[in-house]
């Protein structure tokens, strides 16, 4: 219990919440195994919870590009994704924006080693915002931060994509 | 006051919130005059406020690629940006992320014509989160919710981005 205090305490997602806050989040969370190449979320799919890595390592895999493929080019697909390892040191958290609305999976969650997460379920946390107000604004605060960053980033990667393309463009034989 | 009660209601910002919560909003909203012309934000600086349309029509102008450009380079750069027209029926709210942390403006906002506002400091809504918990959490659910459907827009716009890099980058002779 201690430990999984401290854990929780980490994540950006429960940043500034008390020892109580937290004890109440746990209450909505629940503990999820995953063997080692499992997939715990796949790009596309609509969900509807979060996952918090609390053991083991996973892989982020992101399409890259637009792949309506047959099997055969498959091997090609895979050359358009881009992987990341993240561990539980990192304390992550996965599909937060499930929290928000229904909505499809950006990426896919696949377990490197065998692992364990907290689970938490968007009708149980919306139940929670409206129970306990208080805990409910600083995690939906620091939710909108953390979407937020991400939304900078993708901004941030639109312009330099849209300036190489320009360059490209303005390079190539017309 | 009534009718800005239902402007505030129309807004993404401030939906499913009752009229008294909307009055404890209005408490913190300072009505703002630009002028024809005038820049209401610019991109690149940092802002800690939001604003909400109340009267007349603005533009917003947006970089398509990275440019750090010389006074001659001026109409190139302005090849380079998109330009929307916005008015007061759409009930925008413009700049909300400045609510949740410090940061870059990401567009530039112009008014086409005389324009009323209603502006909204950072500190203040901070405030109101802590005072009317019930009232922040809903705000903040809303905003979440903005942030989040611009982040997958954005993600969609970079995936389309690198799937047309692709294609031109194979096509082109190497």
């Amino acid at each position: 219990m201690e430990k999984d205090i401290l854990v929780l305490q980490e994540t950006d997602l429960f940043r500034n919440l008390s020892i109580e806050q937290i004890k109440t989040v746990l209450g909505i969370c629940r503990k999820v195994k995953f063997s080692e190449h499992e997939i715990i979320m796949k790009e596309g799919d609509v969900g509807d919870s979060l996952y918090i890595i609390l053991e083991g390592t996973v892989e982020v895999i992101k399409s890259l590009v637009i792949s309506d493929l047959g099997e055969d080019d498959y091997r090609e697909a895979l050359k358009n994704k881009v992987f990341t390892k993240i561990d539980e040191k990192s304390h992550a958290v996965f599909g937060e924006i499930a929290l928000l609305e229904e909505c499809k999976r950006t990426a896919t969650i696949r377990a490197v080693t065998d692992c364990i997460f907290y689970e938490i379920k968007k009708d149980d946390f919306l139940r929670l915002m409206e129970t306990d107000s208080i805990s409910g604004c600083k995690i939906l605060l620091n939710l909108a931060r953390v979407v937020s960053a991400r939304l900078r980033k993708a901004d941030e990667d639109t312009i330099k994509l849209t300036t190489v393309l320009s360059i490209v463009l303005r390079e190539s034989p017309s």
